[in-house]
């Protein structure tokens, strides 16, 4: 056991990873089984005896529904909060609201796989006051409405700044800390925790629903790499399937 | 319209609400019913353009989870959480688990009106250890399992300060705030805003899920003595079944 733990929680399925739709900052609920997913995540806590002291969201209903129900099945719904922005999912410019499939066929593979997976390729950016912006959002104004598309390296940009500011004490001081967010987000997160190349990164998918704990030293350095999630076989076959989306049809 | 706005909400039916029996501080679940009203507080705040800045609840996952859907039902989801004991319910001490109507005929009905309601008469104090007490329940460890029974006046003790340190600040900042809680704590903060005497607070009852909007002056003095309810009619017949209770067979 290291000094400290980290539990890292994608959310569950959404509306729109349902749809197979881009989804970025826009702000849709969870499925039924995105909610399914979000309480057994919590029960496999509850299993492990992992038990976080403090929670971290960002400002998206799909993370902060995750670890509400997460939580409660846990018995751990009475924990203090914090939300940001910066651990919202990547900006996804333009192409929020889109076909996954669609954009595919209409770019071609490279450019769809460019803006999904490369480490510095933003999407063109969204138009404000479109349909899918987020400049007239309340929750943004503080940040001029936020950002108009973000590669990967924009979102370490910003995420780890704040991870090593607000979260790295609780760490420090021993807390059990969970961050409930998005995919890209903890991709960033877990980049800069495992200290992976640009190009590395670019392969990991990281599974809905499913707890990845990281046991730190105390330099914060992983005891091991890449961290354990408590389900490791259902945590595989959700990581297979999210690098398979933008296939379907 | 005052120069800050309060809300205060008070948790949807919980499962021992349709029980008819105490709860204290025993963490019990919402009923579908309480679910609804919830969702219906949330929306009514909506509705009304009142949309909190920032939300305060107990640990108790009653007003947590109310708290939840209300603002997700409201689209505020994503505002600042902070969570304290001092917003729980008051200590039912011994009473807590059991029956009301069972209590009222066992004890007689003065001494079940005055575990009730007077101002000053705790309950006799829950064994440690037993079913129904907190003395091992984590969130409460750093202020030693918390008490054993509490009276009106308990609550306003522990409340009182807690809300002129905290809550007074938002509320002096401009911000309208949001206050999940209970029915004693929250007739203990009323009967601080709207400076009712220890008499005077014993006839009051608040009902369940329906928000109750409270305009401050910059004395924090309410411009309308008792807040105004978002629904008045939904309130008074709310209110009307609180008073009732222990009348159930």
């Amino acid at each position: 056991m290291g000094t400290s733990t980290l539990v890292l929680l994608r959310h569950g399925e959404s509306e729109w990873n349902a749809l197979n739709q881009f989804t970025g900052w826009v702000d849709v609920h969870l499925t039924e089984k995105g909610r399914s997913e979000a309480v057994r995540g919590g029960e496999l806590m509850a299993e492990e005896g992992l038990l976080p002291d403090v929670l971290y969201t960002s400002l998206l209903r799909r993370a902060i529904t995750t670890a509400n129900l997460a939580l409660d099945a846990a018995d751990r719904h009475w924990i203090p909060v914090h939300r940001d922005w910066r651990l919202n999912e990547r900006h996804y410019g333009a192409l929020q609201g889109l076909d996954k499939a669609a954009t595919k066929e209409k770019y071609g593979e490279e450019q769809f796989m460019a803006w999904r997976r490369s480490y510095d390729t933003p999407p063109p950016p969204i138009e404000k006051g479109s349909e899918f912006s987020q400049d007239a959002d309340p929750r943004y104004a503080e940040i001029g409405g936020g950002p108009l598309t973000e590669c990967l390296a924009d979102v370490v940009a910003r995420l780890v700044p704040y991870f090593q500011e607000t979260i790295v004490p609780d760490l420090r001081a021993g807390k059990t800390v969970l961050v409930a967010a998005h995919g890209n987000s903890l991709r960033a997160l877990v980049k800069h925790l495992d200290n992976m190349s640009d190009d590395a990164i670019t392969g990991l998918n990281i599974p809905t629903g499913i707890p990845l704990r990281y046991d730190l030293d105390e330099n914060l350095t992983p005891l091991v790499a890449g961290g354990v999630y408590l389900d490791p076989e259902a945590a595989a076959a959700g990581a297979a399937a999210v690098a398979a989306q933008g296939a379907k049809k």
